[in-house]
């Protein structure tokens, strides 16, 4: 436990927040802690019914770089993140899932970060119109799990919930 | 590609920067990026000569809860990871390691951070003195590597880094 001693808001911004935080470790030491507050934000292991996953690639400003991903978005205001899932994933691909199910969570970066990723599976897919946010240009592309799953061994893949969806898809993990 | 029209450092801290940047996306609409700059972190997957991996367990300030992590931590200015993933090992755990090989890296959150992380597998271990930074309290904890993917998929083990690492581990990738 760390007790907060003091708190400030420094940023409030469109996706994060930016807070100060002045704590008292268990030790009696004091600490600041820098932390990015975020909404939180679901990945969607979308399965076709041929097995292949859907991704997307995108440019990421942040590290300068096209990454191909999963689908994604960071939840609205008091969204549920299966209805979040269902919705981001119909934005950026275009596909409408029969079923979509929770696999599970994790932290990005907890050491300055509160963002939780939820992840979900997605199957039954019907092709709809994509509809993706204005400041979003995304482009779909599909493989197979095993040459995903090899990319991400390689370092082709990148992206930390990708990485993490592809390899419990892997494994076999779909309950 | 995003071309940059402004960029503005809004805080500069001692682990993270804010920076907003200004761009101008490829189909010409404008949008604001908020940008975490993150030095770069290690993870190291240290693995005993008994098969245990080591891990470690401290309060996360950013999620308020105690995690179960792989020893970690951010690179100091034009710090070798290797370099930075022995020094973190021993600071943290106290163990040295005959062995430190590159697994991998990935981007923690790309949506809003340039933070990556470079994962090392450590074998060879030798006990020693442990000498954590004064802000950090952290207990050692080994468990078996199928203990450990248990945990991931259960969703004890919430830490990106962590279930990366055992993932990959899992699928004997230990080139």
């Amino acid at each position: 436990m760390e007790k907060t001693v003091e708190s400030r808001i420094i940023y409030r911004g469109k996706i994060i927040n930016l807070r100060l935080d002045n704590v008292v470790l268990e030790n009696g030491n004091s600490a600041t802690r820098e932390i990015v507050e975020h909404p939180g934000a679901v990945g969607i292991i979308a399965i076709k019914d041929n097995g292949d996953i859907v991704l997307v690639r995108q440019y990421r400003k942040a590290v300068e770089q096209v990454l191909l991903e999963l689908p994604a978005g960071k939840l609205e205001k008091g969204e549920d993140p299966k209805v979040c899932a269902a919705r981001e994933l119909a934005e950026e691909t275009g596909y409408r899932a029969k079923k979509m199910v929770y696999l599970s969570r994790y932290y990005t970066s907890p050491g300055f970060s509160n963002e939780v990723m939820h992840m979900y599976i997605a199957t039954g897919l019907k092709d709809g119109e994509r509809n993706p946010d204005e400041d979003e240009l995304v482009d779909t592309v599909e493989i197979s799990l095993e040459r995903a799953v090899d990319m991400a061994i390689k370092g082709e893949i990148m992206d930390a919930k990708t990485i993490i969806g592809i390899m419990m898809l892997n494994r076999g993990i779909s309950h």
